[in-house]
């Protein structure tokens, strides 16, 4: 088992550990119980990951000392919305749920940020755990204190900063994945090689069949490593002032794209594509080699996930979906290039006629 | 004008001043223009403090270089729940607010709390600053940071602990406030005088008829006092750990008298009535004297707030509401009683029948 240690620039936000490794449910007993003004936990999960695990999980910890209940709430972003909260409040309270009560997120992505949001806004704040289950939450979304929800006017527009007490990150949940599911989190996992490490990317190249194979000692180490970036970003600048913006390498486009299809692209899928369009647009500029850039590429293509953006969706929308402020013309949103891998940075400054063109040039 | 600075022991929750007098809109527009980061203000008031305030807020703030503008919501505690949050968030919208917009809270708690909720909330935290207009929000809610809103289960239930930016403490809104909310306000002062500072329980003794008649030289100078005690207990225990608790002197049977009344007792009456009760307990279990709890009353009295229980509230009914534990017998909430003026502690111990008594015994 491995742990990293978060450690924020904060007295208030306590900083935490995450744990990664094969079947450590059985650990989580021991470590949950070590905070003793805890007296209750109550699991937050969707219907899917209870239908696979909730069962395991209860049974794991109720023998524990640990008073444990579990509540559900239909599968789905769709569910990831204020009615589901507060009819989850709604099942909080009737549990007698009160300050001494920690929540605990078993899921996906969705399951975190809505129940980071409701513990840090349920009776001014609830201590919370994480057991993120896809690997996209288990390298990404559980790590960095983002909580939130959607509204109709757009994602995650209610949320908060909000740490939890520690994240545990149990690779046997890996295994029930699907494919899709499995390949979304490889993206986040590319990404973070791509704008910090280029020794994770070597690694992924050299073992593409064994990580599709999800095995699981290498998944540990690939996981390990790409947490200890996230966390190493996201400790500089908790509040996502500035230097966090790095991550959203890729998302740019990304978030358009999703938003564009109706979300029947995938945030994984758009983020890859997203990748692919930073490269390119990096390397048009004269930032990045075309080695590179073919290398990223590449490395998205033997993963499965698109390079291309499907010819359907039109380029106006797409370009206005980049724009800041629709009231103002050439107010676009910024990129984050590359100059070369491992090597990222900000730039505002591209023109309308080439982000335009790029797109152009990346349709398929 | 006074100036209190709130020192919070953390980092990411900056510290805050507080700024004290009489007619210093002008001055607010000079201190908010020092975010230079923060390129709008959207002021977030109910439809009374808008008729009466308004216009004159933003006709001060606007020339000075604000980009200003005015949301309001319908007057009174029904409004503070998810629905108007939503309705507001959706108007912040159509504003085109983001990350760089602060919200102003113009008005009393419902106000403050609801917009410092908001605040918090959306877009993962915006910066807010609070104009309070009521001299219960000035003493008491504007400062320490909690903000909440109602859900059907229970008041404040949702909510964080978010520091505003600073709070504008203009005496001149006092001079529309009605009496019940003026001297609802008295009861918090009072208060702070009767946990931490017997001196400021004098100067209102000796100036009752000037503080009446809002004398704005005497009311600056009890606000200031008030104001100074709050954020002292604040800065020890930003997150109510324990100490803070005494703030709750009088709300412990306050709140069960307002929740039983259905809310016709407004809270300032209660938290009197609740101040007069712990008096009385602390005297008759020979904690308090006899002359101490008889200075707590008179005043209550001078300041034509109530001091007895409506006889029509069931006394049965008030006891299950200062139960913990609906399933525990004998688990009441810890009451915070006197040695004397200026010396709180918290007993959780006092018996049932002693309770009991004591709420038969002041009722009229």
């Amino acid at each position: 088992m491995n742990q990293i240690k978060v450690q924020l620039d904060s007295r208030t936000s306590a900083s935490y550990k995450i744990h990664i490794g094969l079947d450590i449910i059985d650990r989580i007993g021991v470590l949950l119980n070590k905070g003793n003004w805890i007296n209750r936990h109550i699991i937050i999960t969707d219907s899917r990951v209870n239908t696979l695990h909730g069962e395991r999980v209860v049974d794991t910890l109720r023998p524990m000392d640990l008073k444990i209940d579990l509540i559900d709430f239909p599968a789905g972003e769709a569910s990831k919305n204020i009615q589901t909260s507060l009819r989850l409040v709604e099942n909080l309270m009737a549990l007698g749920a009160d300050r001494h009560t920690a929540l605990i997120a078993l899921g996906g992505g969705v399951t975190g940020d809505m129940t980071g949001f409701i513990a840090s806004i349920f009776m001014r704040g609830l201590p919370f755990f994480q057991i993120p289950t896809t690997l996209m939450a288990q390298v990404d979304s559980s790590i960095g204190g983002k909580t939130g929800i959607d509204i109709p006017a757009g994602k995650n527009l209610l949320g908060t900063f909000y740490q939890p007490q520690a994240v545990f990150i149990d690779l046997s949940f890996l295994q029930t994945l699907p494919d899709l599911e499995f390949n979304n989190g490889l993206a986040e996992i590319l990404k973070h090689g791509i704008i910090e490490d280029p020794q994770l990317l070597t690694s992924l190249e050299e073992e593409i069949q064994a990580v599709k194979k999800r095995e699981p000692k290498l998944l540990e180490k690939i996981i390990t490593k790409s947490c200890r970036i996230k966390k190493r970003i996201v400790e500089m600048d908790e509040k996502e002032g500035g230097l966090r913006r790095i991550l959203n390498f890729g998302h740019t486009l990304g978030h358009a794209l999703e938003a564009e299809s109706g979300y029947t692209i995938s945030h994984g899928q758009a983020v890859a594509i997203g990748m692919v369009y930073a490269a390119t647009l990096s390397e048009k500029l004269n930032y990045l080699s075309s080695m590179d850039r073919e290398r990223i590429e590449s490395l998205i293509k033997a993963f499965e996930l698109p390079h291309r953006i499907p010819r359907d969706l039109d380029t106006k929308a797409l370009m206005s979906r980049l724009t800041k402020d629709k009231k103002k013309e050439g107010a676009l949103i910024p990129f984050i290039l590359l100059k070369k891998i491992g090597l990222p940075f900000i730039n505002g400054e591209i023109s309308d006629t080439i982000i335009r063109e790029t797109i152009e040039a990346l349709k398929a």
